[in-house]
């Protein structure tokens, strides 16, 4: 049995006192809480967020973040990565997280975060957004990336609205 | 010397009788007029109108069309490529089509622009869309994808007016 | 911290009575017994055989096996995968096999297996073959790739020195 | 009509005074002079001389040589090519090269060659060597990389033999 995998994306440049960051480690917690796997990027900002949260869950164990990096070099990781995928694609490895995961959750972001918003299109894969994270998550707000899905981004304002999508979306598969 | 490569993007969906299949065409003929090569993603609609405008140029030579595929099959190519390039990568193949240009082109486009978009955005290189083609195309005209850069895409009404556009960019290098 | 992330690479084509079938079990034991990560390739032969192998250590625990798929489609992965990395690279995910691990293992294997022993060389890591497993682990034997490092590939002839090996190898790292 | 594209794979760092540097000046010229176009790596070594001796054929004209760069940045590529194809994929656009070709030809050649023998043996592509280069194109002359194929790597003494070969095969197909 594969546990979910859940993508969270978003902007590698976060500070830590912004709004974006305490939401992402709220986030990664509540995650982790659920029985989920987490993926993403494997930088800072949100990326790290994410798996600084979900060490501070008690259903926390080892294995659970997982950080699929650009380069080669696997040193590059934040600290809070059990597992380091090295691709050495550059953005190419945008392709990889999304399609390893079965729903992808965004939390603000740039033109990164918006090509992995097109793949999860792409893919069919459902897609979440915290909608006032700013970035691409609230322009794309409950919007299509183009006609060739019936649903929209899914997008809420909490942690919690997130974690119930999942968990609806998942048993519905 | 290597001639200017120019990425033209858009949906591979477009009908013939579309306006933006036509424009397409004229944009490929006027880019082939001044002298540059086309590099597209070597399937149908937008990369199959602008290699067919290609053809019709004076200045055209053998050799002026790149596609490059998603796909290891060269053979799913449109029939007015020259030159095929089969990347066996899926969608990550967009990262390589945008690397490999000076400047990127977008007529109207879906999800697998928007990547391209954005891909170009992160590689900062400049991009022009012809404002009224519908899709992203149009949503991004005249925007900024993220506050990574200065400038914004460059959004032009007429093929004309994209032609002089990459003029001035070449020469500003 | 990171578990160490041991490559396994080896035929898809084996079958479970074979030879090199229960030795690459053997190995997906003895790696989990020792604390590793198994990386692999996700499909069958010597990819299913490790992580079968992986299961039956009485320290294996969820999130010790890691298929990392050719495909777009996460479900052409082997039952015995807890991670599933579909990366749609066609033979290119090889790279992120090699890159992502700390050491690279080959029971026998064919033109696949002898593309990742090439990756692995050119990016210095170190590598172990089981010596009489047929195919290209037995092929290079004891050799160097090219003259580009001092080292040679490893070879040994039973999982238990392979395991030694690994130690030896981490240890002075 | 796509010209036959064929790649020319070997060591990166000959020298203007190694006879396979002249060898390579003399194949480049020859596929030229036989109206082919030439894949390669767009690096130094094997991949500026075939590219180099393009340039003497009185058959060339511009766009006959390309280069497949392992970078996103497209300055690497060696002064004899005409269309660069910047991938950003590191060791992967080995996949690119070989999937873009109906044949694959080697000179001598260390462990990055030894990735694309591979990669060209799993997609099926005639492959040719030329025998006395040293390097892998030696060791492999007339062999088989596995058993998935029934025909073995061609292998010849002397460019004139390697352009006959390719005549025929392309003939055959």
């Amino acid at each position: 049995m594969i546990k979910p995998q859940i993508a969270v994306i978003g902007s590698g440049l976060l500070l830590e006192n912004q709004k974006e960051y305490s939401l992402a480690k709220e986030l990664g917690e509540g995650l982790i809480d659920k029985g989920y796997r987490i993926l993403c990027g494997g930088l800072g900002g949100v990326m790290t967020a994410v798996c600084e949260g979900a060490k501070t869950s008690p259903n926390y164990s080892e294995g659970s973040t997982i950080g699929i990096l650009p380069t080669l070099d696997r040193d590059l990781v934040n600290p809070f990565i059990d597992i380091c995928i090295a691709t050495g694609l550059s953005m190419a490895r945008n392709q990889v997280i999304i399609a390893s995961s079965e729903i992808v959750i965004a939390i603000g972001g740039g033109a990164g975060t918006l090509s992995e918003l097109a793949f999860a299109w792409q893919l069919n894969k459902p897609i979440i957004t915290l909608r006032d994270t700013g970035g691409w998550s609230s322009k794309l707000s409950d919007q299509k990336i183009d006609d060739s899905r019936i649903d929209t981004i899914n997008s809420v304002d909490k942690v919690s609205e997130v974690l119930e999508l999942i968990s609806t979306i998942l048993e519905e598969k």
